[in-house]
């Protein structure tokens, strides 16, 4: 899929949401508990329910690698099950030394066709690289996460900047705002700003939102691109767990429409 | 596995080689392409020809999945078919919020029941310390890698440290060397005497001797815990691909071979 492409969706649908499919097997409801399958079932009302609102799905690859290849053989059939047109998003934070990272494009991008994949940027350059060399494809480097300890390492400070913005400043090199995107935490809405200045045009992935406590508004007043928006907004666990009985996907539609907005195209000021 | 056992394979069987399993299904010898069970076929015969010197398999994880699920089930098959006593490492350079790494840490170290993974250290401590909380298992912290891209993060500095040092000095306060370890890229032997100030005990995972181009002496001299030795060097092309004939296995073993020593557990001076 290209930038334009998931623009015009954000626009035509005028939501940002990327829903999460970080499926729990213990957490699945009462009727569909107690055999991996559950998992699949449950995946394919959770797309029926939400894919005419929203913009992209994301899928947790720890949810499916702790049941085994029976696991692996679901995320496959769950992302097959994605209609066409909805941007999809390995969320597998890889990241090796050349050779290997070749191998996890190949997996995601070639075996599994995801049009994105989550990377982590520990190891620079020559541990993203190879996910770039891929046609309309794009690849989503951790920024700055949404987790208590982005402060441990991500908000250190390398002279004036902290660590997440040299990641910025140095990975946007390596490819331009048509396949690469960035990871930020929405419990970090002020840094928006901050990161605005690095990335004007990039897609941001924020997850954090709901669950992890971030705010919805506060991500579209300081993270927007004019026109474009610019912006995809997880959720998770308050999509998928928002009933634990047999109407899950009806609640869960329900959710999901509240992240539908009337003005997220609009050119947006970026001051608060 | 528990630290001292893993000393005590490296002093009877004189050698630290740990035997990175990163079969890549387009370099098998000829016999044995065309078909993903080749991998399991190729990985059984150089387990075979190796299990009795070396100390550890080290399962690359990327390797296998790029082929599907039928790629997991020839991992699940080869973690199988490793004899016990043998270390057994899933290089997956995972890492992500906590319930998420929970999930990672269920997966390798519940349902494959690996001794270790590799993790990524970017996220901070809750990306982390889920792994630690399996009992009789090890968790891999990356710290200095071995490739070029180790100089835009890692090696940039934070106060008076390099990054990978102050990952050194945080992390090794989540556990003990009893259940971490560090990656230490062998080509950046000199950086192994400052690292052992900072971790005298933990064993450090050597990968970049061979094809990376690390030498094997200097990290046995800058790196060795006296009585403990304390390395596990990792060796991967060297071994897997030291012949393309049907004679891979043997030639597997003469290369591994070369890494048996007879001073490895003597007390080392940490000077040049």
């Amino acid at each position: 899929m290209k930038y334009q492409e998931i623009a015009s969706e954000i626009t035509k649908k005028k939501t940002t949401l990327c829903v999460g499919l970080d499926t729990d097997v213990l957490k699945l409801p009462l009727h569909l508990q107690g055999r991996p399958e559950g998992v699949l079932e449950f995946n394919k009302k959770i797309i029926d329910a939400t894919h005419d609102i929203c913009v992209a799905y994301k899928i947790n690859t720890a949810f499916y690698e702790c049941l085994g290849a029976k696991g692996w053989e679901i995320m496959e059939e769950t992302l097959a099950y994605i209609p066409s047109g909805i941007f999809t998003i390995a969320d597998a934070k890889r990241g090796d030394i050349g050779n290997t990272s070749t191998m996890y494009a190949r997996a995601f991008f070639d075996q599994l066709n995801f049009d994105a994949i989550t990377v982590s940027p520990y190891m620079g350059s020559d541990s993203i690289k190879p996910f770039l060399e891929f046609k309309n494809k794009f690849t989503i480097v951790l920024a700055l996460t949404s987790n208590a300890g982005s402060a441990d390492f991500e908000q250190q400070k390398i002279g004036a900047s902290d660590l997440y913005e040299l990641v910025l400043n140095t990975s946007k090199t390596w490819g331009t705002h048509e396949n690469m995107m960035y990871v930020v935490g929405a419990t970090k809405a002020e840094a928006l700003l901050k990161i605005r200045e690095i990335v004007p045009k990039h897609f941001l992935l924020i997850p954090g939102v709901g669950a992890q406590g971030g705010s919805l508004d506060d991500v579209l007043k300081f993270g927007s691109v004019p026109d474009v928006t610019g912006l995809l907004v997880n959720s998770s666990r308050q999509i998928l767990y928002a009933s634990s009985g047999e109407d899950f996907a009806v609640q869960a539609r329900l959710e999901a429409s509240k992240f539908i907005g009337s003005n997220l195209t609009q050119k947006t000021n970026y001051t608060s």
